[in-house]
C-alpha cells in the first residue's frame, strides 16, 4: 500500500482552514498547525475591542471546526522555523514531517522601522489585542472620571486612530459611538460625549482603496459621528504623551490604537527567502515557492501578482479562495493530474463600515453607502462567520446594541492600568 | 439648606448593589466603590471557568446599573484603608469621606495557612480567575494531545477539586461533562473522555450544608458523571506535581481547583477590629459596628449572629438581603424613626447543581434531586441576573449547550501555557 502524503498547514485562519477543509474528503494525511486553539473572524476584532461583541463571539474552536474531519490533525504550537532540506516544521513542541506544506501565518503590525511605538500604540491582531485594547479605553473613562486635572482628563478623553483604511475607519466609528452614546449617561463627573476622536491618514483620503466619492461619504459620515479627520498627516513619533505628526505640536492622548500598516508573518525568514518590502513571499502562478513546488504560500503572507500585474490585495476572501486553490493544487500534483490554471482572485466586492446604520460598499460596477451598505456588511458578515451559535450570538448583540444603545462586554478584565 | 448625608458603600457585590439599590430614591449622596468596573454574578463564575459562559454573559458595568440613579457615584478604585477617625475611605486615587459606610467586601480564598498553595490550586472569585482556570484545563488537553510521556498524558488529564461544598460539586461536574462530553471527539491522540476527575473533600460527605440524603444522591449523581468522590480526604500539599492527601501518596495532576474554603476580606484590619477565625467581622443585630454605629458590615464580610445563636451563611440571597436592610436602618437613623427590628436572614431554600439535568434543592421542608430541582435551579440562575441582555444570552448558551454538547467559550486566551 502507497503511504499517504502528508500536508502541513502553518496558521488556521481564512486560508489554512479552508485548505484543511478542501482537503477533508482526499485521501491525505493533514496537520494543522495553529499557536492559538482557536480560528477567528478577524474583521469583527474591532467589536471586542470596543465591547460590543464578546471574544467568543467571533471565534470557535479549530478542533471543533475540524471535528468530523478524520484525515486532519490539530495541533496547537508555535512555529520556530522550517527546515526545507528535511521536509520538516520545527515547532516548540515537536518537528512535524511533511510532503506538501501549506504557509499560511497571516501578517502582522508594521510600525516602519519604530517597534519601539508598539508600546503606545497597540494594533489589533488576536483576542488579546482586543481586550486588552478594550481594558485600555475603558479605564481611561474612568480614570478621567477620578481626576480633578483638567488637562489630564482631556489626555484622557482623547483618542488617536492611526491609519485611515477599513480598520481605522471603524475602529474611529465604533469609538466614538461608545464615548457619544453607549457611555454617554453613565459618568458624574466627565462627559463622555465631550471625547475627542481623532483619525489620522497620512495620504489624502481615508478608505484609498475605494473610490474616491465613498471617500468623501466614509468622511462626512465619520464628522456626523463626532470624528475629527486628519488627512496628510504623517505620524513621525508615539510615545506616552501622545501622537506626534509631522511640523505640529503633540497631540496629548492616552489611546492610541495602530492600523497603518502590516507585514507579513516571519514565514520568509523561515523559508530563506527575500521578501518584498511589506516581507511577503513571492510565489508562482499557482502560488508556489519559486524554488520549492511542495511549499505553497496563501493569504496575507503571499505575493501574488497576476498576468496584469495586479497583486491579490491581503483580505479575507482572498486568503479563503487560495487556501481551496492550493488544496487542490496538491490533490492534482499527487493524483498527477493536469495542474489547474493560474490562481485569479475573485474580487465580490469591498465593504467599510464606519457606524450604525453607515457603512460603504464598492462592486465595481456599482458602489452603495449609508444605511443599505450597512445592511449588506451586517448580513455579510453575519454570514460568514463559523458556527450557527456565534451568528445567533451576534446577531443578538447588534440587536440589542441597536435599540439600547448599549455594549454588552463593557468589561475591564486583564492587568490592572498603571 | 441641610447638607445631605454620604454614604459610601465600599463593593458593588449582592450586597453592596442592593444597597446602592434601595437608596436610589433616598435624599442622600451615594458612592459606590469597586475595584472593577463590573458586578458579577458569582453563582454561574464556574461555567465560565468550564468554557460553557463568557465572561461578560454574567457581569454587568456598575455605571450602567446604577445609570439612572441620580444620587449616585461609581467609583473605580481599591480601597486601602479606613480612616475611622475622620471618617474618610482611603483609595489608591482619592480619599473619600462619608457619614455613613457600608462594608461589603466580600469574601476571598483562604488556604488555612498554606499560601504557597495558591500558586498551584488556583481558586475562583473573579472573571481573571475564571478564564485563567480555563485557559489552563483547555491547555493541558492540547499539551496531552501533543505528548508521547504516558505518564505526563495522564497527569495532564487528571483533575483535583478541593472542596465538596457546591462550588466543587459543580466544578467536578462542569469539568466531567467538558471533557466526557463537550471534547470527547475533537481529539486524535488522546481520548478526553478518559480523563480523571477526582473531587476531594475532608469530611465525610460532600455538600455537608445540605441534608444528607441529598449529598448521597449528589454522590450517586457524581459518580454517574464519572467523577471520583473521595471523603475524608484531608490535602496536606498542593505543588506543581500535584495533591498530596494525608497518608497517601501523592495525586498527580496537572490542575488543582480551589474550594475548600474562604475568607473574609481584609475590611477587619481597616475597620481596627479582631475577626473571627474567618476574618468576619462582628456586629449587632442591625449589622452595625459595636463602637461606630454609622458603619454597617454585610455580606461575607459580616458575621452575624441572631438571637438563636444561628450565624447567617455567606450566601448571595443573605448578602441582598443585607444591602437592602442596611439602607433602610440608614435612611431611619437620618430621618430619626425608630429603628427597624434586627437583621433576620430568611432562607428561600438552597441549591447546587452538578451537570446537566442533575442538582439538588433544599426547601427545609422538602428537597428535591434530579431533573427537577435542574429546572428549577436553572430558573431561578437566569431570573437573578440583571439585564434582559445576559439573561437572554446565558438562555441561548445554555439551550445551545443542551442540545449540542459544545460549549461556546472554549478559547484559551492570556498568558501562554509553560
Amino acid at each position: 500500500m502507497k503511504k499517504k502524503s502528508k500536508v502541513v498547514i502553518i496558521g488556521a485562519g481564512f486560508g489554512g482552514l479552508n485548505a484543511a477543509k478542501a482537503l477533508g474528503k482526499c485521501d491525505v494525511k493533514v496537520t494543522i498547525i495553529d499557536q492559538y486553539n482557536y480560528h477567528l473572524f478577524q474583521p469583527l476584532l474591532y467589536q471586542v475591542a470596543t465591547a460590543g461583541l464578546s471574544p467568543a463571539d467571533i471565534s470557535v474552536p479549530i478542533r471543533q471546526v475540524l471535528s468530523d474531519q478524520k484525515n486532519c490533525t490539530v495541533h496547537m504550537a508555535t512555529v520556530n522555523d522550517i527546515n526545507i532540506d528535511a521536509n520538516t516544521v520545527i515547532t516548540d513542541s515537536q518537528d512535524i514531517d511533511y510532503d506538501y506544506l501549506i504557509v499560511a501565518t497571516g501578517a502582522k503590525h508594521s510600525y516602519f522601522g519604530h517597534d519601539d511605538w508598539q508600546d503606545y500604540a497597540p494594533g489589533l491582531k488576536n483576542l488579546d489585542d482586543a481586550t486588552e485594547i478594550r481594558r485600555k479605553i475603558l479605564s481611561s473613562f474612568e480614570q478621567a472620571e477620578m481626576t480633578h486635572d483638567i488637562e489630564k482628563r482631556r489626555q484622557l478623553m482623547t483618542f488617536c486612530i492611526i491609519g485611515g483604511g477599513p480598520t481605522g475607519v471603524e475602529m474611529a466609528g465604533a469609538i466614538a459611538e461608545l464615548a457619544k452614546k453607549s457611555l454617554a449617561k453613565d459618568f458624574k463627573n466627565i462627559n463622555p460625549s465631550e471625547s475627542k476622536i481623532i483619525l489620522l491618514e497620512g495620504g489624502d483620503r481615508v478608505l484609498n482603496s475605494f473610490p474616491e466619492k465613498l471617500s468623501i461619504k466614509a468622511n462626512k459620515q465619520l464628522l456626523k459621528l463626532g470624528v475629527e479627520v486628519k488627512t496628510n498627516s504623517m505620524v513621525v513619533n508615539c510615545n506616552e504623551q501622545g501622537v506626534v505628526i509631522k511640523n505640529e505640536p503633540v497631540i496629548l492622548c492616552n489611546n492610541i490604537i495602530w492600523a497603518a500598516g502590516v507585514k507579513a508573518s516571519s514565514a520568509n525568514q523561515w523559508l530563506d527567502v527575500k521578501g518584498d518590502k511589506f516581507g511577503r513571499v513571492h510565489v508562482n502562478g499557482d502560488l508556489s515557492l519559486p524554488n520549492n513546488e511542495n511549499i505553497y504560500v496563501i493569504g496575507d503572507t503571499a505575493l501574488s501578482v497576476d498576468k496584469n500585474g495586479k497583486t491579490v490585495p491581503g483580505v479575507a476572501p482572498a486568503a479563503k479562495q487560495m487556501g481551496k486553490y492550493v488544496a487542490k493544487a496538491i490533490i492534482s500534483k499527487i493524483l498527477n493530474k493536469k495542474p489547474q490554471k493560474d490562481f485569479k482572485y475573485k474580487n465580490y466586492g469591498n465593504l467599510a463600515t464606519i457606524g450604525r446604520k453607515s457603512a460603504v460598499a464598492d462592486f465595481g460596477k456599482f458602489t452603495l453607502s449609508g444605511f443599505s451598505a450597512w445592511f449588506m456588511w451586517s448580513f455579510a458578515h453575519v454570514m460568514f462567520l463559523i458556527g450557527f451559535r456565534n451568528r445567533l450570538s451576534v446577531m443578538l448583540n447588534w440587536a440589542w446594541h441597536y435599540f439600547s444603545f448599549n455594549r454588552g462586554a463593557r468589561l475591564i478584565t486583564g492587568k490592572k492600568p498603571k
